[in-house]
């Protein structure tokens, strides 16, 4: 690679924080300046190994029904394009949305199921218009693998929303390969670059991890609902999202109060960052804390009645769920009429939301609590998943595979 | 009267608009420069009739159980202080909000219950120390009769949020005069200066008293969310509430649009403003709709399904539930955190907001449509409601007493 390529790779990868449109836009500016700025395409890239981009089989882990048991399972991954990298999966850890998944909670899954959509991963091969990324880089998936990216909703960096299909990581209609996508809970993943997160070399990488569906669905409310230093936030539920939800919005500045029904996770919110914690059935608590929020987050990953934590809202103000996906209980409009308080639905967020979240964490030094367990417990561990037996997020160690 | 006293009168009454506290504060000033302006107290009253304000026994229309059928009942009315004054009501509109309180859908209330929130009348007498009206003005009186005006929410001009509880017009603990607040169902009332509305004298005043509930439930939202002139406004309903909102919002530019069950009120949507009106069951228009609305208004009574028109709003928005004032139904926490859209609850609106919708309502020539009707029909009229026979709003003639 020559060392213009290595000067420029180097300050595109300082841009953190940018939105992904902004950044592309820069790169394409620049490839239209030819004469003053050596032309990236393929150059920088010569020496990746045609083998690297080549179709292949790699090892996953997979269910086969909705019993919850995972057993290996050899899957197809796509001979990287242009604007494609390959991504050797060292992390991926387990989301409640793969068990809610193989469960067959959201309609039934097709059958073999490859969960996995937090996954952190060596960049192995980078196609010959890649920019963003070289060989040994760190990178991440999310969510998901593709949209149409020329949409409103792409545009506007909302490429879960977008108008012509998301792509999402797995159990989804892969336009590119036919079939259905595979997840992280495998050796290597093929995505477009565009779909990829930069992950800082320096940072615990098992724990960034959960950023990529965990870290993003909580980050998201707090930006978009606009969380401020010295405010009150409540958080409900010290699960997966719980947890990151605290760590993130500490960080924000927010004066943090958990609730939570475990009682050993009282004193871990608080290590967290949390200034309060307390159990749900604390009628005392509950009732000192009527009026006091000024945002809320719901990370519950099953539906229970909401009006209790609405009632601890200030005028005006938003209970953001993004775990219960399913009906909404326990609502009440005359209540929430009295103080104009609102329940908002948020679930992940865009690309570029996606790399802010990475810089911030980051920037912070915060990354996910989380146990190390290897492919084969994956079954075992999305049971105490269920069980609530988990005490932090589970990474599992693709390297061991 | 003094000429000084009439001259600044008349500039009070021209400040429509303006913030209750900012009017309230902008007397105060005066009256702490005496040498140049002459004190008001007392001397612009001096010739009230010392009858007018007595405490006194008025006419009024009782349910006396839930079975929905009124009758005439002798009701006290406390003297008028010094910060008080006496309205003669003339026009009472019925509000669903009666009805649901008399079948004690919200709690049983006290019989014998005199409803009514939504009057207007002529103001025959005003205490020593009231600066916003004069005898043979006319008044309305909304949802509320009292707060402390003290508290945080009542200083930021929301009154019927007082942390130390707002005195509701009827079926209220009366903290002035004890036991329980009667309503517009009769033929006067005694009411603080501070929560009587001043209505100008050229309008419809029949056609005015819906405002002072309908109106104001119907205008918040619109103001609080914002809405712009030429931004899609989704209304469900077509009642009491659902009429007025269309007015107000095509009044403000939006481009309404209408979903009623009511086939014979597709076209009157049309007459008050809405660009386009639908049936629920009309499943292409609903097709169509999606994602297509800013801001959406749900003025049902009752509970319904509520995902369909969610699933109607662009990414982020909105839908205020003004109408139903149950457990709320058919939300869905997956479809509405897929879009970001959030459902809120509002209810009424301060002092300040409710003068903003009359002065609104007179700048564009907007009142109520609504059918007159003897006290002795209050009953029938209310049954009516329920059978969704009700075309307009019902407004008691109360001069007819």
């Amino acid at each position: 690679m020559c060392q213009a390529c290595n000067e420029r790779s180097a300050q595109h990868l300082t841009r953190e924080g940018e939105s992904r449109r902004g950044f592309l836009t820069a790169g394409a500016a620049a490839l239209a300046a030819p004469l003053t700025i050596p032309a990236l395409s393929g150059a920088a890239h010569a020496q990746d190994a045609p083998s690297a981009l080549a179709e292949s089989r790699v090892q996953s882990w997979a269910a086969f029904d909705t019993s919850g048991s995972f057993a290996p399972h050899t899957i197809p991954r796509r001979a990287a394009g242009p604007k494609d990298m390959v991504v050797e999966i060292l992390y991926s850890s387990i989301c409640h949305s793969d068990i809610h998944t193989y469960k067959g909670d959201w309609g039934m899954p097709q059958f073999p199921l490859v969960p996995g959509h937090e996954m952190v991963g060596r960049v192995t091969g980078v196609g010959s218009e890649v920019t963003k990324f070289r060989e040994g880089d760190y990178a991440g998936v999310g969510t998901m693998v593709d949209s149409c990216g020329t949409c409103a909703n792409c545009l506007a960096d909302r490429e879960q929303n977008c108008l012509n299909g998301t792509t999402f990581t797995y159990n989804s209609a892969d336009k590119l390969s036919g079939g259905v996508t595979y997840g992280g809970y495998s050796r290597k993943i093929v995505v477009k670059e565009d779909f990829a997160l930069r992950i800082p070399p320096g940072v615990d990488l098992a724990g960034f991890a959960p950023l990529l569906c965990a870290g993003i669905t909580t980050f998201s409310p707090i930006n978009h609902w606009d969380l401020r230093p010295g405010q009150r936030y409540g958080v409900i539920g010290m699960g997966g999202l719980g947890r990151l939800a605290v760590k993130l919005a500490a960080a924000k500045g927010a004066e943090v109060v958990v609730f939570t029904t475990s009682e050993d996770k009282l004193e871990d919110a608080k290590t967290f960052g949390a200034a309060e914690a307390y159990l749900w059935s604390d009628e005392d608590a509950m009732r000192r804390q009527r009026g006091s929020f000024d945002l809320m987050l719901s990370t519950v990953p099953v539906a229970y009645p909401m009006q209790p934590f609405l009632n601890l809202l200030k005028l005006d103000k938003t209970l953001v769920n993004v775990g219960a996906l399913f009906p909404v209980e326990g609502a009440h409009g005359m209540m929430m009429g009295f103080g104009r308080q609102s329940l908002a639905g948020s679930m992940t967020g865009g690309i570029a939301e996606t790399q802010a979240v990475i810089d911030f964490a980051a920037h912070h030094g915060i990354a996910a609590s989380y146990e190390m367990i290897a492919p084969e417990q994956i079954g075992a561990a999305c049971q105490k998943v269920v069980n609530k037996e988990a005490r932090y997020r589970y990474v599992i160690d693709m390297t061991q595979a």
